[in-house]
């Protein structure tokens, strides 16, 4: 339980432009967890795309934010709305959106996005 | 005939994230049907795109509903339009996009579009 | 000239779905007609995309209306605004757009796009 | 049972050009059949490539051999070696490759190819 | 100096279908001209994207036109400003588009787009 | 009948470079016959691989000579055939391969391979 | 320790096709383990290309001992020669090749081949 | 220190056409800087979008200028902005877009957007 | 005439690493000439990849000399074995090979190969 | 001085499967060093090949043998050179092929391929 990522496994650090709207796009392609079904893992690419506020996230903690995921079972659509919610929390962005893509299963491949309006 | 897809087939599950408005993209690039003309098989991707209410539609069951239309006999518009409607009925989503991708016949190849707005 | 093709040469079927505005993309990589300059043979894809109102053009008059125009001497924007305005005669759509790509002469190639708004 | 493909499916005309060595490659991107585990369908792409002796398959028996094979249970490695033995007892071409791409199941694609030598 | 293109080189037609607002893409992807510093020549594609008025512009004369640059001194914006004011002087469009896509030099690739709005 | 292609209308021009092995390759993706089944049109792009030997074959006269066939009904075994032989008997290649490839009939497509060797 | 992926973990059936040699090749995108120097997870695509003996090896066993990789600490080189070892045990297979092709690490990716000859 | 970037390092040439808005895309695929944590290389391209308005840069010296990154040690965040910030003050553009594409770090990319509006 | 570009426009220099055969491959994708029968401009990509022998080219001269065929009527294979000659001859190289590639004219595009054995 | 890359800047670790020939793809994109001619940075990938004896090379020595080219002036052929000739003194592989992929100069890109046989 403890080893589950939180929005805390997220370092901030203040943003040195915050007077500009500048956008940053984060794209991850090694995300992992379990399917709660299956028990098997699933794979996926999570895109994080935010205009920052007072903080940026630091890269090296959200590398280490989404390897916790890893041994997690945790359905696409939660996953997504998990990472979504923590990294609202942990910077307060001033716009963001997160998409995981998740690899087919069955022959289905899905896509969730979620975005702050 | 009690054998044909209907809404029924769709199994749905509660939504976690209701209120949030995010979207869900499936890809379903091995559907098959019966063209009612020549008899032959009609080959397909279907896209669906919607923004989940209170339900999401279980995709184990999306897949096993799809694979009902393998014998069918049904046009193009008609295939794109009825998942458009059983999906809308099944889960009631706020917003909606079906997309049928049909492999070319005699040289020509038809995309057919059914969106809420 | 009783070999050119016309309107009527494009067979409609009732729309089933026409309380719904959904849109159907139809595309035609073999298209072939005579440049009235040179006497040479034009090759274009056939792009169409329309919403239907109370009749679809059924696919198979579709082709053999396309055919015809391989022995006829037009310009590309001849031939990209006819096929416009007998798609739209004969099932007067909700909306239309036609484009044609035609490929490259003396290393300029040309597309033409016309659409009802 | 009745129904199964066969070689005899297979209509053969004469080659015309028997005296010259010529390769013909054929490529089928909608085969179908069914799983003998999870009574699943699974898609295929089926390429043929032969060097013809005395006949040639006629393209429109291929088809409906083809077409055939939808309904059958049928492994991956089995459906290519069949096709490969119907297509060289049909028309016993100088040289023969098949080959059959099948989509992803569990994640893991595979192709199978057999050949004359 | 007579030898530089102008926009009398511009041969233009009527065009036939004047109440239709349709639009014509022209790619041009042998532009070729003198970079004036260094005297070497600077290769790009031309595109042109116009809503035609009375008049459309004679492909074969366009073609000369652009080729009459390839010993002209001319800087990128000068030359994607200068077929923008000619073809507008010749068959003055409803609407206007100028692309042109320069090589890279020293590592560095230029799009100049000018457009009337 | 006369206005068939033939190996005469193959203008030839001699090969200034005898004495180097050299090789030639020329792609026409603008071929057009008549399906003798159908009487439907059939696309394809011709491959032309050849090492000139005395001769080159000017490419104006080619083009006419490919444009001969567009209302010539003929199998796709035979044209590739055709070509080949005509282009030998016209120039005599130290060495040549032709390659038809025709566009999708019925979801299957072929190419046809022949060469000297 | 028992958990590691070992030849046991592949399940066998008999090669219902032995006297002809043909290739199977296998694709999974969805490979996983973890670099014992910084305890991260490394992702790979795994490929396998075996023509068989007298046994294939079953695919859903195969998924399952691939699975059994992910949470073993092992490098590149040692995880593509286990595979490739393990494989041939287990089925013995006429020829067989292994490649793991791994994701980027500080800039530099890396791909391991493995066959026999 | 007084080898680092500036804007007085960006050499400013009158537009000429001032009086049209027009756009200029620059693309610089080589750009190179010193990450301030490991000390190592980051590699980027720059993607420059303006509208001139009095002044355009002139290519060379943005080169120069784009050089002297190569050793200073600074973050993607910061790198983009003073980019943005140096090319805004010395050819003060009606609309000016900066997009650093770094390559990836940790299996993780980043893209950083900053533009007037 | 005192124009055209001749072997002694290339400059050679030692090659250092004479004792090992290594691979050099150029790219040169703006290659301009007249075509003699139309006087129009003919674009080509050269490519040349030698083994040096006792001297490298140098490539700045290079370039120079590939710009002084933009002038010049020449033919396809022509300029193609023009090319061929004059470098071998320049720096007597231990392999070589010359490819041209040429746009398309009247739909036909042109590849000459020419190569030492 | 001693400061340039040399063959001890790249650690060697025991191969464990020294008994098996199996091949190593190392893929760097991102090489820099510097001309020596214009004292401006050259950009490369550099792929490694080899096929391993008693030793491989570990990959964070190789990643920061390479970074220290970045400030050396260098010319293609040497830099790919010297890498062969470092790696090959460093863990005497029994197959070796270095390539240098450079970014365009000019408008010519260049690629040496040196290789041991």
């Amino acid at each position: 339980m403890e080893n589950e990522p939180t929005k805390n496994d997220l370092e901030i650090v203040p943003n040195e432009y915050e007077e500009t709207d500048y956008e940053v796009n984060v794209s991850i392609p090694e995300f992992n967890c379990i399917c709660p079904r299956t028990g098997l893992p699933d794979f996926a690419t999570i895109k994080i795309n935010y205009i920052p506020n007072k903080y940026i996230v630091e890269l090296k903690s959200l590398k280490l934010y989404i390897v916790k995921f890893r041994n997690m079972g945790i359905f696409h659509e939660s996953a997504t709305n998990k990472i979504f919610k923590d990294f609202q929390k942990s910077c307060n962005p001033k716009q963001i959106e997160v998409i995981g893509e998740f690899g087919a299963r069955g022959g289905i491949s899905t896509i969730v996005k979620v975005n702050s309006k």
